[in-house]
């Protein structure tokens, strides 16, 4: 029998390694920092890419595809956004045998070099808003690497927009927030938090960042998404202007946005439990799996047929669904389909073939609980209805679990034991690097968001004392 | 007025640099060798993507994804592969601003990174056949580069594959062969001649590589997409191994076949004319454009309502469609969409309105032969059906002017009478890689294939006077 996976009470971080491996998500690679995406976890990732997409292109944007190499001079236009990027990059020195004259840096985003490119594109106010996205793979070179939450590589979409107005930028800003928080609850089941990132945390070049922010298993945050509005920093940086309809060069106001493979840690350490892998049904790869359960040749023959008839009117309803032939006892099979997550699982045996039944098993409610008798008659429509109901409660479930764990606080102490015990910290704050800055050296907690939804009226900052306007939530985070 | 489009006859070459600028499929890039696929170039490629990933998941295939670096000394396990490839590397030798201890290549394709991954995940025969494929970016250090035909960086996918069997892995090249030649002749309408390619043109470390060929609009060939049997080359610098029933270790056989966005090239070269691009229906992102016609505010007003009726009965067939809107004549409407080469054009003036008439122009037929006065009534089905034919109509004008373009040759000077005036030259081959080389330096014409229906019996090589039992296509190429 294959070995316990670690309860994540004990140790989260070597339980979400060990899921990630033994649910056959990703594997590592030989180049330090990258992954190798398996097929099971880059069918996860093509589920987000076809959801986000969708919206994207719903919502006025095309596709396009920019260089992988950048310029090296391109990224030290924008002088915060240099900085910031600086010491991430990977940067190509020898090219056809030859060392080059101009070196050229690995993409970390493409902000500069879209830049460029929109400089050229945009003419007049009849070419604006310029809506574009790419799907693209960048490269960090981060110290401290995670599969799928931090690698050197990954894969991800990038937004880059152009608008006429401040207006027009900061409400396209916005809009894509809200796509970004439509696709990780409602697909991923995933309940985040809409904020406006503090000044220290925003993205380098931008005037202001908005982020999806959730709660993880172990009442980390992990910042899910981010949507960018850059002004006018990088227009000026890269001269991307139009022509007003009274015939005045004006600069635009762009906005960029992103969202990575990152969505996959994070549906790991929300819903995961004991077992293993819980994965979202609009999302899991199988969303059905049918274990048959026999004893005798007779038996199995009998039975088989029966699976079979039931995985055919399953895949006729478009339900995702695999049919468990191995030679292997259902003991073995429960376990390893509960390890990878598979949201539902059908058993029959030679009693149900008897009866016209089969047990569905759901994977967001363990034990008895969880199983239900259903007839073999119209089973896919019993079976859609039970993956909407599984959808809702897994998003209903990860909702309860982050709402217990948000905590209002008054004081530095207050917050002090709640990131101590684990949790959100939710409280008056006025902007303040610095005091950001201490917190964050004193208990690793960092300013997560202001969130869009605010109490309303004012309060007291509860580190400093001043006055306040807004609350902030603090939190570790991925 | 903008500038005539250069004639293809004068300049092919010239035309085709224009067509890419002109029908916005891509923009140059700061990076040499490197370009911008716009979004209309890029809706293409998002075509052919689907057509062929619904394909490879039909035949069994999975997605995955590998790392974009590669380390050094992998590329260096397969002798002929590192041969083959070693001029043509970018590498990476900086990372986080510090000088890398093993410098890492930017992949120019994946097999090495791929056998190294396939030793781990196979095991026993249970595991095989395994079926991977990669959807990436790729780059080779070229130096002489054009737009999707030949660029530094291109986007490609590229298929793994690994079996027990040496029957197995050649099956599976041939069969991705097919998917190949089934999506470039049936979605690009771009009709290609299978082969199998000469010792001196196969795939560095491959035992056998597959081609499918097409010809250009100026009679050269562009290889369009290759399959390559490995045998068992990388399986043993990859120590990939299975226990077979028997429990004896065998190692695998494996495959790995690519295609690119160079069949965008395809499509310019085998179907554009003297007005620009011509799309194939199914690959168009615009497959209708309607153009309203009209003179005072009061024609305007009665012919936009019935373009718009017009429009959304084709939206709600699920045919693209665009009505353009913009204040310009409709002579510049017009050129503008046959230089983006839309399939289909839709013109309705105040005439149709009383009528209720529109008039479809054709633009694989010019002039008035294309075009027909339509009912709208019904107008989804009757546009659907013209779109049928027009597809199919492309193939047949690609097909007979290839046919009309392949010659038979039985001696040196008739192959240089063919390759000077344009043309394919097929004549009987015995493999020799010293009488191609000479071939190739004295007339630039390559070994394309060995065509995979051959004419059965023998004849005599019409460069050696060797008896010979293949024929062979000779061709200067892209």
């Amino acid at each position: 029998m294959a070995q316990a996976l670690t309860n994540p009470k004990d140790d989260f971080s070597g339980w979400y390694n060990e899921i990630v491996y033994r649910a056959d998500l990703a594997g590592q690679s030989p180049v330090r920092g990258c992954i190798i995406v398996k097929p099971y976890g880059y069918e996860i990732w093509e589920g987000l890419k076809a959801a986000l997409d969708k919206r994207f292109k719903a919502t006025g944007h095309q596709n396009a595809y920019f260089p992988l190499f950048i310029p090296e001079d391109y990224l030290k236009r924008e002088a915060q956004h240099v900085e910031g990027f600086s010491p991430e990059l990977a940067v190509v020195t020898i090219g056809g045998g030859k060392e080059l004259e101009e070196r050229l840096i690995v993409r970390p985003t493409s902000e500069t070099i879209i830049g460029e490119a929109f400089s050229e594109w945009i003419q007049s106010y009849r070419d604006l808003p310029l809506l574009i996205n790419q799907w693209a793979n960048v490269v960090r070179w981060e110290m401290r690497t995670r599969p799928f939450l931090r690698t050197m590589e990954f894969l991800w979409q990038e937004g880059h927009t152009a608008h006429a107005t401040e207006a027009d930028a900061e409400a396209e800003t916005l809009q894509m927030l809200d796509v970004y928080a439509d696709v990780v609850i409602n697909e991923a089941a995933i309940p985040v938090i809409k904020g406006l990132k503090s000044d220290s945390e925003r993205f380098a070049g931008a005037l202001r960042t908005y982020t999806i922010e959730a709660m993880m298993g172990d009442k980390r945050a992990l910042q899910s998404g981010t949507s960018h509005n850059l002004g006018q920093n990088f227009a000026k940086a890269f001269n991307i202007q139009y022509l007003d309809e009274g015939n005045q060069r004006q600069f635009c106001w762009t906005t960029s946005w992103g969202m990575s493979w990152r969505v996959i840690g994070g549906i790991i350490m929300t819903h995961g439990d004991e077992k293993g892998l819980r994965l979202p049904p609009r999302l899991a790869p199988i969303q059905v799996v049918i274990v048959p359960i026999y004893k005798t040749p007779e038996e199995q023959s009998a039975v088989m047929a029966a699976a079979d008839r039931l995985k055919q009117a399953l895949v006729g309803a478009d339900i995702r669904v695999k049919l468990d032939a191995r030679e292997e006892t259902p003991g073995f099979k429960f376990n390893d389909w509960e390890m990878r997550g598979v949201p539902l699982r059908l058993e029959i045996g030679p009693r149900d073939v008897q009866n016209n039944t089969v047990v569905a098993a759901r994977r967001d409610i363990p034990g008895r609980e969880g199983k239900s008798f259903l007839s073999q008659d119209n089973i896919a429509a019993q079976v859609a209805a039970l993956l909407t109901h599984l959808q809702a409660n897994m998003l209903a479930q990860a909702a309860a679990f982050r709402d217990a764990n948000i905590h209002d606080v008054r004081s530095y102490d207050e917050l002090k034991q709640v990131i101590e015990a684990g949790g959100f910290a939710r409280g008056w704050w006025k902007e303040d690097s610095e005091a950001e800055a201490r917190i964050k050296a004193e208990t690793q907690a960092s300013h997560r968001c202001y969130p869009l939804e605010q109490p309303g009226g004012e309060g007291v900052n509860f580190l400093t004392g001043e006055r306040a306007d807004r609350v902030a939530l603090f939190a570790k985070a991925y």
